[in-house]
């Protein structure tokens, strides 16, 4: 069998994950990179984005590393007219009329369009559909993190005197607690996360640092926070990855006994998890073409084994 | 939209679980228990299991409630020539068999055959095969229980002097820890679990029989061996149910980041939860067959969303 030829449109930080994850892949190789600029930091061929039609013949997915903001809702339709697409839009409440607009554009052409995928949403979708399916009078909560918050950590550092800081969302352990217990209630996110400060800052301004932190509306007000002041060499060795992570916990009652599902990940580096999920699934756009399928998929439409680069007898006999 | 109707073959434990189950479903409806026995206790309608066939046409979905050692492999072919059949079969080596023989049946009869659901295998199987497509360089370990070991309890019953006794498989803390740093290696399923006995008994037996109970070739030899001795009240209040559930710990490598995925399972009555797994995919078989298709799908062919009762629309608003 021959390698899937894969190419990536985008070489932000999600287009230099897939790339990497590419390479990972025993079934993949990587046909170039498309992108406005004529010129990218990389060994892999680069192509410009507006020939992207003319090397059509020449690919079995394409890997869309864009914007949720304006890219994808405004570039991905044409992608999907060009070749099977694999994108990772995260506007949760857009996600049924995007999977609408890609449907069409890609059953116009013949191709396969994969939308939403990555991991939130995406395997958490995947295991909030299925939890949710098999227990009865199932509760379920999402949790997030701890993951780098990108629009806080930019809030924190334009505080006065702030060298250097981040900031991490992380679920709060007593709301945790509470949903793995059933009793959750409504909660909502603002009450089931915490929000942690990692500051750089003279001695002499902690305190009002903190203070400032604190007492920020929108961003803090009404959230559990912590404000932490360390040492730069500390900050520097601790903070400067882009770990994420969460947890999707749902539970369910039989007429008196209690049962739970519980699903976690947690990921050094936030874009190469997406890249990894967006992957996976690039196989499946694939395959689902070559099996005479059109049009626009989500997580939830994909038979799983689709994903994987085992053959289908060889995973029945190893993990079922 | 009218409702699926299902059947039982076989009323043990676990027919019992599901014809539980079915009742809590929004669009399901149980026809009756088709059992060798004339009488059953349950309000649900009995019929002879000799006169399936008689029935065919009044049947959407037959949950196959039958033991995996003699009765799936001798009997459940014949059930999938005449309805959509869902089984538990959790002979692991022996699936690929099964399945081959349950989707020449089901062709033949243009009947759809859902074999080895439940959650392991089932449920841990897909997400052995999710996460292992998704993490790059995965490392992969299962950990079962906390869950009752029928076997196990037989065995330590049958010392001198035990009153009652249980005995749990669980994980071992250490081994869980190690796996989910991707340190596991090729841990056996020897090293990655302890067994736990509560044993209601005099005084001055316990001495003796934890020595019995530890030194008992095959059973608890070469285990890491907890013996508990508690009162009889104790016993009743705490150790009369049918606990079980388990971990799967995948771990990845992105080129010097870590990722790992953990999926957990709490289940305080395990033949209900396999149950409620074994029913979810009795709506996808239902399904799979009205979309025209036939023949023996695992866990890992089915899409995700033809398990849930939520129309797809609607879990593409709510849960991607």
């Amino acid at each position: 069998m021959s390698n899937i030829r894969a190419a990536i449109v985008g070489y932000g930080n999600l287009g230099k994950s897939v790339e990497k994850i590419i390479a990972m892949q025993p079934d993949m190789e990587l046909m170039g990179i498309f992108s406005r600029r004529a010129e990218l930091d990389t060994d892999s061929p680069v192509f410009p984005i507006d020939k992207i039609a003319d090397y059509a013949d020449q690919l079995d997915v394409l890997f869309l590393c864009l914007g949720s903001a304006t890219d994808i809702p405004q570039l991905a339709p044409q992608y999907a007219k060009t070749a099977n697409t694999v994108d990772t839009y995260d506007n949760h409440r857009d996600i049924p009329r995007h999977r609408q607009v890609m449907d069409e554009a890609a059953k116009a052409a013949g191709n396969v369009a994969l939308v939403a995928t990555g991991w939130d949403p995406g395997m958490f979708s995947l295991n909030r559909t299925l939890a949710e399916a098999i227990l009865p009078n199932a509760k379920q909560h999402s949790f997030w993190g701890p993951g780098l918050s990108q629009g806080h950590s930019d809030a924190v550092r334009r505080v006065a005197g702030v060298k250097k800081g981040v900031q991490y969302t992380l679920p709060s352990q007593a709301a945790l607690d509470l949903a793995r217990q059933g009793k959750a209630g409504d909660m909502n996110n603002k009450q089931a996360h915490i929000r942690q400060c990692w500051i750089v800052a003279d001695q002499v301004d902690h305190q009002r640092i903190e203070h400032d932190i604190r007492t920020m509306p929108d961003y803090f007000v009404g959230y559990e926070t912590e404000v932490h002041f360390i040492d730069e060499a500390t900050f520097d060795r601790e903070h400067s990855g882009m770990p994420h992570g969460g947890h999707v916990v749902t539970t369910g009652d039989t007429g008196g006994f209690s049962h739970s599902i519980e699903y976690i990940l947690k990921l050094d580096r936030n874009p190469d998890f997406t890249a990894a999920v967006q992957v996976a699934y690039g196989r499946a756009a694939h395959r689902l073409q070559t099996a005479g399928q059109t049009g626009a998929f989500t997580v939830l439409e994909v038979a799983p084994y689709l994903i994987s680069p085992t053959p289908l007898d060889e995973l029945i006999a190893r993990d079922v």
